[in-house]
């Protein structure tokens, strides 16, 4: 990219302007360092598409520049991309024990761990790329084992701070460093990169240890079984729920794939201390007293194939909700799932369950990951930087996260509020920015033929808003003239009978046709446009829709 | 419906485990009253359709029997229905002036307004039908002119709510009649059917006044332009802002249609007192100096082609969004709305304004017009129901408004927790729940011909999904043969070259028909079937996908 040969550059490839699919770059004298691969997850106008991942064409195209690929913890939104990102680029990954446990997951899923080439730091590595060294600090986040990282470069320091919060009394001492923060701000920082989600919100977060007490006074009221859902990765979480469970004399079993995986993950690397016979499974839950049992499953967001989903509508082999179980959704809906979550709760509540749901403030069972303002402003403070990039949030949470970082000390105009794309270019240790590079998105639909663009996407809004009219036209491959009428056939347009409307478009059909035949028009192509616009044109004038139409030509 | 003359039944055709398309009956002695026909927006899985409304076709069949439509008060999910009920069914409606002038806008868009009776009541009127008597009492809530109703039967009193909150300072004296709200329970109720809204939040609702005071706080700090966007029909919101105005000695511009008619009705009507001069027309208003200006508009829960997004994105002709300018949304999204509010909140950002957003609890611009727990308890404790049906929610509200009943006094077991259509009948002043009479949903989706059902909605689901493969099939009507190679056409389903697959999709049809026609099964109607079902397969396990399959047969 760059001409000049020493030029410091940043940019992203995903995460500003957006929540998730979080990717960063540092290039420096050909050299490219990338923080972080996630993916994102649709809203429902993003019809059919499972995933969203960032277009990586740029890195493509300079691959032989990465050096690297950096993970910072191991979330959706941060790891969910590499599959995918594996099958272009192969380059060496860097992640703590516990990320790349869960990376693993991942690349196996795919199948393609085995020509990957995965190194495993903690926060006193040390990397050393050409021309730029990397050193890391420990984090807290509401996932183990998660750093923030310090690139150190002939221009300065840049400091990416990955996702975090400040929690003093975290859940299996998952403290953040705080005086090594405080030793690089003072060794001196010349550009922040740190998160943005909860910069709208006011005060600090809460500690895990709030819901650590929750947790237990909800163990000790359950009369009979008790079933907790909440986000897998969310080991911190799982670790109070098993505390819980040793206190009340629990056996405990997991339910869904995602959290069986997970938990074996954090088990076996040391996460989380499980005691031994706790763990029970799914056959075995009928097998003990209803208040001798703790379910621990997935799909608190209420997602409708999830163990918690199918508990909720009695479709779980061999596991039943009744009257007096306690259900616990131990993690705020995100926002977009408010309604999939409600409708869950409804179905306990008529399964006669004690429902304990809504969001951290009012149930107890929920803190955020994400550091609220007091946190930012502390980070900022450690850090002290020159210039700052708010990352990892919406348009309003990066505006909000730059008045924070003016009112702790950053100078007014030293605060980039740039998207996915734009570059920040660092010469003489004087910041600004410049081009900017190609970025996208990429849409990931489960299947595994051709791809999903814009294109197919614009044709199932359409069909979605008012169905489709195909129009079949067979012709005389020798004469070129149509053999029948038009066929006209609806899908998704209206029920029961049209047969006026359908009768009108295949006379217009017909006139269309003939008249661009005596005109001499007879290229397909042509003709196609011309019943398309006439067929939609009048189908609008009589019923206020707008089908997709269709034209189709068989030629005998 | 009663076999039993003397029989007291009530029901609900809508509103019960749901929020939207409100709609009860009482039913006594060959005679109906309805009370409010809602109509309910639809979830963004319904896709391309516009409006749910309740499927009277019981009533139709009873429509003897239906002595009036009485509507509680003028909000969409309370009135949106009556059009459609019209066309129907036409029966006098009763409700208050503010309510009627609403209704009115209605039936003059859809052209029925010559033909309705309407009647205007206000709370102390009474009607009398055949063996029932009916009075009101007048409510609180978040729109003028809002009625409970007593249903005085021979079996007892039945009391709706309407919609209601407690608020001792509301805006133009807006309160609730207490002292006969107090009589009435005094008098003896026997049935009380309640609204939910609210049921599962503590506390008591806040105040309007607490609102006013935050609008005044805005008007004053405001430096250029100020933006207010909320509710038409939140009438004590519109008098806050124009008190604020009339205070800073702003002008006043009304956009979006609704803004312009709803305030236009509450003036009219004396419901809003707005200064003399003080309105001015969209086109005024770059004539006014920017810190004289106020602008109320419509679109706060982030509707694409309302007024405030347009302004969001500058697309409303002749008034620009500037830097310094201040937009304010006073009403908090509607569950499933966040993520549209959300984006027009950073399009404001990144124009340079300054914007108020957020719950009411954080922004201080919105109070809930629905009663919370403290609410719902005195209403019940000033009712003093024998039996009791909640009504207005979705079902965890509907069990948390049993417990609160429970709690101050209704006998465990005479809460009825009911869905629409469930019937619930009284005789010698005893309730149960009894049969059930047939409810559904209506979907309307803005065209005029034909009808959007089940089977519909189910080919757009799968098509937004998958996308579509067409078949074309052509056959010779004398032979009953293939005379080409079938052709097979895709729309929606993935980008770009599957000609591989195509192929594979031609000759397993070709294949099949050859079959079923050796095997001498010819009809077409079993063909397709086994070609819709052969295809599927075979691209399901060769894709993971599942377009949809529309086999197309022309007979030349």
């Amino acid at each position: 990219m760059s001409t000049n040969e020493n030029l410091l550059s940043i940019f992203a490839l995903g995460g500003l302007n957006e929540i998730g699919k979080n990717m960063y770059a540092i290039e420096y004298a050909n050299n490219i360092v990338i923080i972080d691969c996630g993916n994102k997850f649709p809203d429902e106008s993003l019809l059919g598409i499972d995933l969203i991942i960032p277009d990586i064409a740029y890195l493509v195209e300079n691959k032989d520049k990465i050096k690297a690929l950096i993970v910072t913890h191991g979330h959706e939104d941060h790891i969910g991309g590499i599959p995918f990102f594996f099958k272009k680029l192969n380059v060496p990954v860097y992640a703590t024990r516990f990320t790349l446990g869960l990376i693993e997951i991942k690349l196996k899923e795919h199948k393609l761990l085995r020509e990957s080439e995965l190194i495993e730091i903690n926060p006193s590595s040390k990397l050393a790329f050409e021309n730029m060294s990397v050193s890391f600090f420990k984090v807290t986040h509401s996932i183990p084992d998660c750093l923030g990282i310090v690139f150190h470069t002939p221009e300065g320091n840049i400091v990416h701070t990955g996702d975090f919060k400040f929690d003093l009394t975290p859940e299996n001492n998952e403290h953040a460093d705080i005086h090594k923060m405080a030793e690089i701000g003072k060794e001196g920082v010349l550009l922040l990169l740190s998160e943005s989600t909860n910069a709208e919100r006011p005060g600090l977060t809460p500690s895990e240890q709030m819901v650590g007490e929750h947790v237990e006074a909800a163990f000790m009221k359950a009369k009979r079984k008790i079933v907790f859902s909440t986000f897998a990765s969310n080991i911190s979480r799982v670790q109070q729920i098993v505390n819980a469970a040793q206190k009340t004399k629990r056996k405990l079993a997991l339910l869904g794939r995602s959290m069986v995986n997970v938990v074996d993950v954090a088990i076996e690397r040391g996460y989380l201390n499980v005691p031994e016979g706790m763990l029970i499974s799914q056959h075995e839950i009928n097998e003990w007293p209803p208040e001798k049992v703790a379910i621990l499953c997935t799909g608190s967001q209420g997602e409708p194939f999830a163990a918690l989903a199918r508990l909720s509508t009695g479709n779980f082999r061999g596991v039943e909700i009744l009257p007096d179980d306690m259900v616990v959704l131990a993690a705020g809906p995100i926002p977009g799932n408010e309604r999939n979550v409600t409708r869950l709760v409804d179905n306990f509540f008529e399964l006669g369950a004690k429902v304990i749901y809504g969001s951290g403030s009012t149930s107890g069972m929920h803190v955020s990951g994400h550091g609220y303002q007091e946190d930012l402003k502390l980070m900022l403070t450690l850090m002290k930087p020159k210039y700052f990039i708010p990352i990892h949030g919406e348009y309003r949470m990066l505006h909000h996260h730059r008045l924070l970082a003016e009112s702790v000390g950053v100078e007014q105009g030293n605060t980039f509020i740039i998207n996915n794309g734009d570059v920040v270019d660092i010469e003489n240790s004087k910041a600004r920015q410049t081009r900017t590079i190609p970025v996208g998105n990429i849409y990931i639909d489960g299947g595994n033929v051709g791809h999903v663009g814009e294109f197919v996407l614009r044709d199932r809004k359409q069909f979605a808003e008012d169905g489709m009219l195909i129009i079949v036209l067979t012709m005389s491959k020798v004469e070129g003239k149509l053999i029948s009428e038009p066929e006209t056939i609806s899908r998704g347009f209206v029920d029961g009978d049209f047969s006026e409307l359908r009768r009108d478009i295949n006379q217009l059909t017909t006139q269309t046709i003939t008249e661009l035949q005596e005109a001499n028009r007879n290229k397909w192509n042509g003709m196609k446009k011309q019943i398309k616009r006439a067929v939609q044109q009048y189908v609008y004038t009589n019923t206020k829709k707008k089908p997709m139409v269709v034209p189709i030509l068989i030629e005998i």
